[in-house]
């Protein structure tokens, strides 16, 4: 399927107008219209789980649980903005006597946002996902182009957003939705005519390196280049120690099983990659992961375009030279389905082949066994930005390889100890993005309340009186959000006469 | 003189090692390093005043003042950071019955800084300028590239925070100065090596639009790309409007007048562009300007670089067609000094004509006379990102043009309601960058306290132990920051028992 340009156009030029309507909108505003969506996404009936279940294989828990989560994030993010945290009101009072100008200060939104539904999370990394419950929350209407992967599902949730729009009396530009592939009689791709667009200014991706990058590139030879944020992707390390491996080797390799293979693999945050040094521990590590390995099925995948990037990267990585498959799951897969499967190789072949760096997206790990801890350290520091990196050990561990401890503060957004980086808390502490390449943008987040301040610039305003300031400046304070006035932060409202 | 490759290399070996150390120190840590720096350069004797005036031409009293702006930012930004606002530590506490997670996050030094030092501000914009400050103070190395307009001063100010580096005991690679044009034996610029080395992970610059618009493009053609925070100039339209023109023409020419040519018209914040709708309240207006730029004497402009660029380009301008000569200095101009100059012209033409919307480094005014407040509506749409827009008004002109309010939000950084956008308070409300192309990233400002968070990246540790956080996200909170604990901001301590 594909749009005519006029079409498109017409989207952003109805998301210009209405970026002049919702920079206008107060935080209460947006959070009230936030709520509304939320509510109506948890009235919707069986038919979206049915629906998302149709188009991606993922099974139906995990769709109820995305589902609430994505009603969480809509209600988190409102309940943030109201408290004025991502306002970042500044208010500098006049000193005449000094020479001081009245100078106050506000984030508002940047302009109308292009969002790319994800495959792999068809409520929360999608149409009504968090970037665009973001991109709202901070004033900005967007332009969702939605995963060829799962139209039926991003229509649907297109629906709710747009009712809502209705319903508040709101421009119908607040929010957009279009599906297809290419612009029609052209082979520009829908979604890089959109973020060339001069009207569009902020672009929110989750997806592929390429996806994201080419949309980087694009976004940085405009006339005048715009934010991009994308989520590409990490390969996740999972570093284990000496002391851990020794004490609890079989937890830990039912953990990373479990992990790995969540969701047949399909998480940004998958494990793929497991380092430790050659022992008795990693030994029982091993038997304990081949055990656990076996034992689990194989699960269809999102889509076929998924399943053969799947195979054929798998197949890569295994044929290199001296990589050997550790374990498979003991049931064949049948075409589509994603079987678990963990190859391992040492520490210098895998620091020799920049292929085995690459992420296979799917239930495929590797495992490097290094020979000592020079080596350990060696891959800590030749890996490329990674989204999360584990280190599992006992503090004993951490104390003996702080030098570990901190390269990989370089190399990630969020940093375990235990546990496994699957499962991406919406929390305020969340940081999901890291260096690049597992995003465009290590300085911003896309899960919790912070990932609004992707969207938002500071604008100063310089002895203007009090009428004519948004409501988030004006001395009363009606919003009761937090300003730092004369740089103490406070709710109170600033006394005029004084 | 150029610099050979490996001395750069070096240097830029060094800053990194020194990431390392300062990503380890605490906001306090770097405060009480920045008070020795202010300290320090408070007691610079009378030669770096005669130094920077040799080099610069700027008068004594404008670079005492500019020193004192200078101490100030580095004193501002290291009280700043010891509130922990650009800390930004969130905590969410574990709450295992329902699966939730330790997870704490905050703001880490992004990494080795290439900072830009500006020809029109030797000390607040260069070598100790704010860039430096607010990199240093975000946990950031910096490798100042100097300007060649003034390699004393800048060689003065790299020898204060040097020897402040040597004092505290940290690494050598905290601070480093490179002087120079290109690397030896090759065509490359020095700024353009550093720019693109993959130990730097982000970029500061004050400076012309070519100048900042070509590191952009290498910092995002690089591997990894970096973010560039170049402030690239502006024409810095006033907007005057009836009421104002009719209540005081006269005190508004000489304002206007004033702020064109202070500083020989040397501010990226000067006021090059003035419209208004033609009647009699502009011509009182234009009268007393001619006056008042008459008596205005021509000065030394900072170099004769600059010279010959404000030659060419008030040329280019006056001798477009339908542009006419308002009013000129009445004393003649030697080489090397700029001569006050304003031009005029109509609406339409200034519609049609890109030329008239450059930028003239200098103090050089475009007078545009408005047929009609749809031709200055039109005007506003057309206009490119800018650092600043002045409103000259009364509250009924604003009332009667709304619409023109409006839309100049969406134009510029700072809007100012009548005075003059010369004068850039260092306070919190301070947004120095507007869109593009005004600077690089509407997104941050480079002056006032705020500029901090351009260096920084967030990191979220999930369930470590305490004694193996930063400081900064210790229960015991013994930096007394602010801290956004389970979503409520305090400075309270984590009672770890509960």
């Amino acid at each position: 399927m594909n749009q005519k340009k006029e079409y498109l156009d017409r989207c952003v030029e109805l998301a210009a107008e209405a970026y002049q309507f919702l920079k206008n909108s107060t935080v209460k505003d947006r959070a009230a219209f936030m709520y509304a969506v939320a509510d109506k996404i948890e009235k919707l009936g069986p038919e979206l789980i049915e629906t998302a279940n149709q188009e991606s294989a993922l099974p139906f828990p995990r769709l109820e649980g995305e589902k609430g989560r994505t009603i969480g994030q809509w209600r988190s993010y409102a309940d943030a903005i109201t408290t004025g945290l991502y306002t970042e009101a500044r208010i500098d009072l006049a000193n005449p006597e000094k020479g001081k100008n009245d100078i106050r200060k506000y984030s508002i939104g940047i302009g109308p946002v292009v969002v790319f539904g994800a495959s792999n999370f068809p409520f929360a990394f999608s149409t009504a996902g968090g970037d665009t419950a973001s991109a709202i929350a901070a004033g900005c209407p967007v332009i969702v182009k939605g995963h060829s992967g799962h139209q039926k599902t991003s229509s649907i949730m297109a629906a709710v957003i747009l009712e809502t729009v209705q319903e508040f009396g709101w421009p119908e530009g607040v929010f957009g939705h279009v599906l297809g592939n290419e612009v029609e009689g052209t082979n520009t791709k829908i979604g890089a005519y959109l973020v060339g667009h001069e009207l569009i200014k902020a672009v929110g991706f989750t997806g592929s390196y390429w996806g994201g990058k080419s949309l980087f590139d694009i976004a940085n030879q405009r006339k005048e280049p715009i934010p991009v944020f994308a989520e590409m992707g990490s390969i996740n390390p999972v570093f284990a120690f000496s002391h851990i491996l020794e004490e609890n080797p079989e937890q830990l390799a039912k953990d990373y099983a479990a992990s790995l293979t969540l969701g047949v693999g399909q998480f940004c945050t998958n494990p793929g990659l497991f380092i430790a040094v050659k022992g008795d521990g990693l030994n029982k590590f091993k038997k304990a992961l081949q055990e656990a390995v076996i034992g689990i099925s194989p699960a269809k995948m999102l889509n076929q375009g998924i399943y053969d990037h799947f195979e054929k990267n798998k197949s890569l990585l295994s044929n290199q030279p001296s990589v050997e498959v550790l374990s498979e799951s003991n049931t064949l897969a049948e075409n589509g389905q994603g079987r678990p499967t963990v190859v391992h190789t040492n520490a210098k072949n895998f620091l020799e082949n920049e292929i085995l760096s690459e992420e296979v997206f799917g239930p495929f790990g590797l495992l490097i066994e290094a020979d000592t801890y020079e080596e350990v350290e060696k891959i800590a520091k030749e890996l490329n930005g990674q989204l999360t990196i584990t280190f599992a050990g006992t503090s004993a561990d951490v104390k003996e390889h702080l030098n570990i401890f901190n390269i990989i503060k370089d190399k990630a957004g969020r940093l375990l100890f235990n546990g496994m980086p699957t499962g991406v808390e919406v929390v305020y502490a969340m940081q999901h993005g890291g260096p690049f390449p597992s995003s465009t943008d290590p300085r911003f987040t896309s899960v919790g309340p912070d990932s609004v301040k992707r969207f938002v610039r500071p604008l100063s305003f310089q002895n203007w009186p009090n009428e004519f300031l948004p409501e988030e400046l004006k001395n009363e304070n009606t919003l009761g959000i937090q300003r730092i006035v004369n740089g103490s932060s406070t709710q109170n409202p600033i006394n005029s006469q004084s």
